[in-house]
């Protein structure tokens, strides 16, 4: 239905049309073979979700138009999305989608072409995020450092936490059990945690993670949320996880002071809900790597909170490398017909 | 040999004389049926190497003088080494029995009773002190954290590291593959990272760890030293130990330009050593948690070396239940009469 049978001397031409720094070289070193052409990305260079800077010339347009296969970012491609009437298969650089969610227009129908996103490797960089922050937080990484300019021992000695807690004596509860929850999941219950999933639907044995010690489905995130001393949040934007968090829902990780570590998206919650439940003390602090609004206003009060982490949407940088590799399984499953790998559903919206 | 039959009304005397913050109070309320005598450690409470702060008053010292079962710690008990004629066992509350030979006095004969360490425990604590080390440092925890205090979205995004490796494509070089180092190795092994192994003799097949990928003898350092992104010494203090890596030996280190992590023992490598290696670009970074001269003397360089990040022993701090938990188990095995756990040999010297 995709793709098509295609004999080595027509292989469809790619078109590269990404601001990941140096994806279009990488892909023309790694694979001379994949007929390549490139769109300059210009946006600004130090902002992930900046759209386009300036505005494509004629030409430009007219190879986007004519693309068959385009691989883009969510925000690069923008509002573009309706302009791409030979399009066949658009690959995104980003596991998330919903970057293109934002530019659709409900008013008209879906693109008839497939999205397929970054899938596959994310799991393991928001993995070792995820680990590291909880042990960085446990163990006062940041405190001692700030007490090693000191340059005395004693000083440094009382910026530790003689309480820290190891990775073993610790419970995470993870929003969100698909391909990046399960990699977390697996990381942590190696490392000694118990874990807590929350699900959407039920899931048949045959399904279950392994690494998961207790499932739960959304009516029953309460329980979740009472039992874990980290709560990590890795569920995508959808109509039914934005807002998930707010208001009192956080009351029941009252509990066990829990530390909320939000590396899936910023809308589960809003900032006043984030603030409310470290002042309620529900949380006992909370580890941002994604926000309501990104970038992150420079009058937020998150920035100067004491209990407040915050990353840059660091949690999973894309590497060229890694793109490319995602991209070329697909492209090869593209010239011989076979289902693409990690597909977006437009309707369900990830 | 070491225990004898007791019957239940007839249990050994336990005398305590640690400064293990709660440990008397904690065995006797988890432990009621054990009898315990306690001689409290008055040493300066911020210091692990401290030994008593005050002299022991004739009573205490009488108390000490009777015990057939000591639970202490290397720099509490001292010198009293010699002085304790009833003295059947003595279980200290460390992973690392250095402390006592230290006290040793080399032109007496070794004491007759039996000597056991803190085993099986503190693997768990290293191990996540070292994976969040390596995390930390490859995400640049702390540039970002400081970063964060200037609340601003772009000088954060200029704080992150894209350039930075996931642990799968890391390696690290374990030198020292006992309890804590197979810790350390199968944790880095769960998460994808190469692992090395430095031991001191050759193992058979069957006593080698499945997490350790490739194994060298001593001498074959050079090549371990070569191939590791991460080297992690865990290494106990030994005559074969101090002294291992000074001088030249981390030239090889240059291909990786190696991150080195000490969370063994601090006389394995000179802090000239360490400064020398640095400068020539062989190490890229330092990460030391132990020191030649401990409490780091204020002067040190090593305080503000850009490199380098300290941490004050603190990898593996010994909690009251956990040091209790590997005391109890032993004490049983004395009163039955059976074989003691994580004896120290007087000779070999760990």
């Amino acid at each position: 239905m995709l793709g098509k049978m295609a004999t080595i001397e027509h292989l469809p031409m790619v078109t590269v049309f990404s601001k990941v720094h140096g994806i279009d070289a990488m892909l023309r070193t790694l694979h001379p073979d994949i007929p390549v052409k490139f769109v300059e990305a210009r946006v600004q260079k130090d902002e992930p979700h900046a759209g386009l800077f300036k505005k494509l010339s004629k030409h430009e347009m007219e190879v986007l138009q004519e693309a068959e296969i385009l691989l883009t970012d969510p925000y690069t491609v923008g509002t573009l999305l309706y302009e791409l009437p030979n399009l066949k298969w658009m690959q995104i650089t980003w596991a998330g989608a919903d970057g293109i969610f934002k530019q659709l227009d409900r008013s008209k129908p879906f693109p008839t072409y497939t999205m397929t996103r970054f899938g596959g490797v994310s799991g393991i960089h928001v993995r070792d995020y995820v680990i590291g922050q909880i042990i960085a937080h446990e163990r006062n990484f940041a405190e001692i450092r700030e007490s090693q300019k000191k340059a005395n021992w004693s000083d440094l000695l009382k910026s530790c936490n003689p309480k820290y807690r190891a990775l073993q004596n610790l419970s995470i509860g993870i929003l969100g059990v698909g391909e990046i929850g399960k990699e977390i999941a697996r990381a942590c219950k190696t490392l000694g945690m118990i874990v807590w999933g929350l699900v959407r639907q039920d899931l048949p044995a045959e399904k279950r993670c392994e690494h998961v010690d207790h499932y739960r489905k959304m009516d029953r995130l309460q329980e979740l949320l009472e039992n874990c001393d980290y709560i990590c949040n890795v569920l995508p934007s959808t109509q039914e996880t934005i807002g998930l968090l707010n208001g009192d829902v956080l009351q029941p990780c009252q509990a066990k002071k829990s530390i909320f570590i939000n590396v899936g998206r910023g809308n589960i919650i809003t900032e006043e809900s984030i603030l409310h439940a470290l002042s309620k003390g529900w949380l006992s602090a909370a580890i941002l790597d994604v926000f309501q609004t990104e970038p992150l206003p420079d009058d937020s009060p998150l920035w100067k909170h004491p209990q407040v982490t915050i990353t840059p949407h660091y949690a999973a940088w894309i590497k060229a490398n890694e793109a490319i590799d995602v991209f070329v399984e697909n492209y090869w499953r593209y010239v011989n017909g076979e289902d693409l790998k990690h597909i977006v559903s437009w309707e369900r919206g990830y």
